[in-house]
């Protein structure tokens, strides 16, 4: 059993503590109200109103908080209650530079740091069915193996401190990437007048078949961009990957090229839309309008 | 059993030709030399020297070329000599818009047309297991299934003549994009230090799974990139996709630049190489020259 | 004085035509209705009313056309009542491997041919001032310059047949993608909260400066998208830029990139505005739509 | 006479405070060796040994220095010994937003702030013929006028803190993208046999004409690439761009596209060459390398 402090029992964070909890360890998450403290009570997590009280008494740390300023105020109010060689695991979605830097300030207090986004979302979150990718020193990710176990699924550890973050980084550039492609696909399919179901079956099937393409593919048809994964967060993760390409000074068109697409959905007002909406997009820049709820 | 002459038994011709043959049917192709004569003996296929005379007492007429020249050429060839409803069946990947130019040609001497371009490659087409996109009237279409069935394994009628082609180009857009963002994310793993095996595996895992990840990954990890498919055919079924957006004026963004950069590939003299040398460049224009044969 | 066969009296054509009647040459045009016949006899142009006859007594037939299939038709027609040894100057802007096409037809009857695109628009046609880019034989251009001098202020002879269309299509691409890039500064300016009068002001006097930023600036800046030259008529050149790269195989990412966005304007409905509108797709691409005739 | 505390006398930045001497101002600089120190005497510019000793009798402190990460040590570095109400001028090219929060923390001991990036180059610093983009209050805009005035030609205030920045981000991107597209139309005609000085004559006297196509076309189609201005500097400006961009979410495809195209530069170890050598990597991109000075 572990002593863990949880913060961010949102969407996500929430049935991964209470995932953690239901498998034996002692969970103490972080709520600002009562109904978010009775709601964590009902799922085995204690409460308390404050990350430094939370991790006082902790062995490990655990943050799961929307983008990169949270994890760093969160990590800056932690550190002086930080037991000494705790372990601190972010399993948000965050950027790596930032993460390399967050991780010496915990070091520097001799605490031990991993970064572990995951992919999978809410479903895969209340399934203990995340991928989890995971940033660390070879000992510290060992050690936080059985808590990815309570939570995950497929658990690959992927590099030093940093790693985890990078690997979810690719991920989300190939997720975008995909989508986009698949859209431009129904387009064309569309403008020239093939039958579309049958044609993105049978281009299912061969080389160029992919998860996108078996999951998204009858909510595009159909016009349902009901999340799902929102165009927002898409923005932001692309925004990581931006500068985790930049700050090596690398080239990387295709990514360049489907981020402003996304950007420019979510500056139209349809940041809140599943990100399989790149294909409204596609269909307005082709003078298609989408309209909510009908087939192609 | 149907009277079939085929057009073009080159890698892909000679195997689905032989398959028609040991189907049952009677399968007489066209050849420029002896040797070529006794290779297409061997698979029980007959032979004659001229398109026409192959044409003249068929059913069914089957071309599989390199090119849209090619294809009218052929189809000009046999206009004279081709029975009154006899069914052309076009297998080559070839321009749509060209492609309903010549089923106009061939309706106005009486005959029948179909598109029926392929994915599967030369071990689909040996093995019968090709996948196999069709464009044409339903009773045509109806007529050439079991033809089709003796050559491949997934036959989908995808549209009215010309849709084969379409969705065919739809999947070459599709395989390019999806071989570029797995090399845009292995420059990125590789450049921000990430483990890239464990990277791929865990990547491969989510919704940024694809037949691509699965099947080009490891070749692309350790820079073998013998083909499999041909940069330069897959330059040549990119300027059809061009052809068939530009023709509807699509804006088509992550399509465009994509093909720009198989066809800078092309031009530097990798055409010869399998299409997940995209990771070749993708290298180089970051300054990281790809050494043959070596891994990551 | 020339004998002119002038086929196509269009918004270009007519004060073209006008203008070297005015030299002194003998111009005869080709048009469909009395009206049309009144307004050239005014200007000083004689009619007939199909393109042979026109052609039948002339030394020199201009075309002047709004795009390559109208150019094959035209000289189709006229090949037979062609002169020995006449010149053919076609003024339209069309595709280069069209033009190298058509003047092989021409030279086939004994003709000469050279291609002579042009920029200035509406107002370089009757000032006479338009920019005349010229491909063809050193003896024929030479014998097209005094027409070409009545017509145009700055006459450069860029290289064989088929190199006028080449010169007009690079310079629509560097046009198209000055346009966008002065947009996509407006945008960022406007974010970010700078004096855009002001900002474009300097711009323009440094390395940034251009004729697009000069010419436009005001226009953009006050949403006022009359033509001009229209976008529908861009992304007819851009296609022409398109084949011309794809025919020799060649990467151009901005100009792919720019050729998607036109395309984008015209397949919404906004081709008939001034290229500058360019900056009213990259504004709703960004969240602030452009409400016509409002300055920023 | 203003007292002046000029930080960072490189290239650029000694003549700047030469010129400022030469105006009758007392312009006292910082050195790290006695090389340097002469070098500053013989312009007439005093030298102290640190930055805080500069800008402690101070009126005004002008930093001209490489990178936001400078400006933000230099500034942090003298807020102690800042007179109550100096006025700090950055006229470096770095990130807008930073500069909004250095700004804050020199309103935060009372000074005040105007950032004033130039653009002209080293000859332009010489000549004191900059173009300078100013942004900053009125009052603080209108002291500092006479110093810009002493130091370049164009003054102009493009409004509050950070929007000299900016205005430099967007001159900086239509820089780059203009050089390309004048890449792409060379690589164009060259692949199509026009006469290549011939043709950017007649380009570069219409619509598509530009300050990059006049200043750099020879030395573009002379393969000469000597800085200038540097594609490792260039590189660091459309950093800024992104970053710029990104912070408002901003979709700018064109402005992505040549953003990758720089850096591949870079990456590939051109980084040291003229921006104009875009045209190095286009040609590459095609099959064509550049062979150092020679013509096409």
């Amino acid at each position: 059993m572990t002593t863990i402090a949880f913060i961010g029992l949102g969407i996500m964070g929430l049935p991964m503590a209470r995932n953690l909890a239901r498998a034996g360890h002692s969970v103490t998450g972080v709520v600002r109200s009562d109904a978010a403290a009775e709601r964590a009570d009902r799922e085995g997590v204690a409460t308390v109103r404050s990350a430094a009280d939370a991790a006082a008494g902790a062995d490990v740390v655990i943050t799961m908080l929307p983008d990169t300023p949270d994890v760093e105020a969160v990590v800056d109010a932690i550190l002086p209650a930080l037991r000494g060689s705790a372990l601190v695991i972010d399993m948000s979605t965050i950027d790596a530079g930032a993460t390399r830097a967050i991780a010496a300030r915990v070091a520097a207090v001799g605490g031990r740091y991993v970064d572990a986004p995951v992919s999978g979302g809410e479903a895969g979150a209340i399934d203990a069915a995340l991928s989890i990718m995971v940033g660390g020193a070879d000992a510290d990710v060992a050690e936080a193996r059985p808590l990815f176990e309570a939570m995950g699924r497929t658990i690959v550890h992927v590099g030093p401190v940093g790693a985890g973050q990078v690997v979810k980084a690719a991920n989300q550039l190939i997720v975008a990437g995909n989508i986009q492609l698949v859209a431009e696909a129904i387009v064309l399919l569309r403008a020239q007048g093939a039958d579309l179901p049958a044609a993105l079956e049978v281009i299912g099937g061969g080389l160029a078949g992919s998860t996108v393409l078996e999951r998204k593919r009858d909510a595009m048809l159909a016009h349902r961009f009901d999340p799902g994964f929102r165009l927002q967060l898409h923005a932001k993760d692309l925004g990581i990957v931006e500068r985790a390409a930049s700050s090596k000074g690398l080239a990387l068109p295709l990514t360049a090229a489907v981020t402003q697409l996304v950007r420019a959905l979510v500056a139209r007002g349809d940041g809140g839309l599943d990100h399989s909406a790149l294909l409204k997009l596609a269909e307005e820049l082709n003078g298609t309008p989408t309209s909510g709820g009908h087939s192609a």
